[in-house]
């Protein structure tokens, strides 16, 4: 059992939780709580950390289920004093493991894309998103609207930030995301795919519900505060708007990316 | 120049920042940011406080638009440390206004809907939602989506909360709010009145975009955690669910309140 902070590992965790350096250098991210433990896909598990009475709860059959995962890995032990101290949460589960960062490619995600997919891909593209929670929520709302893939800017929110990771709920598992050098080559790239590109923009735009999204399909969206750059939303095959009652200027990010990747789950449900 | 954070006034802005106690005793609460000082209705304010610096930047003309709304009001200045201090922010804009709490009744709401709303008012229901974020949202795009009017239970998270104030983006000046009582008495109320009351449930659901909500419309949302209680869901004119691929169990409350609010707006706009 670990019982100091000063420990290595414990230094370590620390590390991969709070700085975005540790975790590229490692290639590894953490992981935290019950359910983020039980749905991470084995082959990335590296290293598992549970509390004393996390443990104890576990031993007693309290956590059946989790029992069961943990027989499958070795795990560390860490006091209760001293998960605390890790934990990026105020009230933590107890649970807590480090993951090998996934590697995708795009140009090779799309060559082995199922015939299904194939027919209408679903993907977003973000553009310097700042807010790790919209991000992370971006990936569950989107595994639930049908999303096949999320590529982002080099200046969006590090996806492998613990409040991202919390936030999608595991569907940082599940849904497979690009971090991308240029995204108007993306743009070209998926352009040339056969795919249409529509920029949540306010100039000269449709509503968003006019196109049609049961065909390959990309949403572009913008940072939080500034929007698309004129040069990013210039790629688009066509810009979108989603019509606004009131005083209200702009939707949340999050909020956007939701209206427009559901619009096109409806229509795909309704093409059936 | 207030210098002091010991001075009686910047006690009481503190207070009201962060005790929801004393909001309610003073029926006050703060709002923060140039945007929300801009939009706040001119009978709701009460005082108005402002950094050192900001006035500064006021008197040099850079803020022309806020001087000329500072011209309007009597306001206090604060040195910049002691606003730092009071700012609920990290890097304050520097200033913020005591305003009013609006009351909005229900049944004289209603009573006063314009022949245009009464033909299909759109409303949220909102049971125990305990994310300040998410209540702020769901106002904003609520707005957004032509909302017309948000109620809620006491155990919501507290309106007032500076979180969701800033969350609101400035549409808790523009739309009418409700804290009941009893949810399910609401309930039966708007049924009463021609309200269609839709719960967003997993039971014996229709997919949400069935229904025709262009008729008097209320959507009823559940807490984050539990979802809704069963007595609530039970006065529900009818369940609806959004279809949810992947392994997604559930959608954050505000991105289905937003998915809901939108699909209405859709209707309504192609019903035209």
């Amino acid at each position: 059992m670990i019982s100091s902070t000063t420990n290595s590992k414990v230094k370590h965790l620390v590390a991969l939780i709070h700085k975005p350096k540790a975790r590229a250098e490692a290639q590894c991210f953490v992981a935290e709580g019950t359910r983020m433990f039980c749905e991470a896909p084995t082959d990335w598990m590296k290293e598992v950390y549970v509390s004393e009475s996390f443990l104890r709860r576990c031993e007693r059959n309290e956590n059946a289920e989790i029992r069961c995962i943990l027989n499958r890995y070795p795990y560390e032990v860490l006091t209760d004093t001293v998960f605390q101290k890790v934990s990026d949460t105020q009230t933590p589960q107890g649970v807590l493991c480090v993951l090998s960062m996934p590697q995708y490619k795009l140009t090779e995600c799309v060559e082995k894309w199922t015939d299904d997919i194939k027919k209408a891909p679903l993907l977003v593209l973000l553009e310097d998103l700042q807010d790790p929670g919209n991000l992370g929520t971006i990936l569950r709302t989107g595994e639930g609207a049908g999303v096949d893939g999320v590529i982002m800017t080099k200046q969006t929110a590090d996806i492998f930030n613990p409040k991202v990771i919390r936030a999608t709920m595991g569907s940082i598992y599940r849904i497979p995301f690009f971090i991308v050098d240029s995204l108007t080559e993306t743009i070209v790239f998926l352009k040339k795919k056969g795919v249409a590109v529509y920029a949540a923009h306010l100039d000269n735009s449709v509503a968003y519900d006019e196109p049609d999204y049961t065909q390959p399909t990309a949403f572009l969206i913008g940072n939080e505060g500034s929007g698309l750059q004129r040069e990013t939303a210039k790629c688009a095959t066509q810009y979108i708007k989603i019509p606004m009652a009131g005083q209200v200027e702009s939707l949340n990010a999050a909020m956007a990316t939701t209206i427009l990747v559901y619009e096109a789950a409806r229509q795909k449900r309704k093409n059936i």
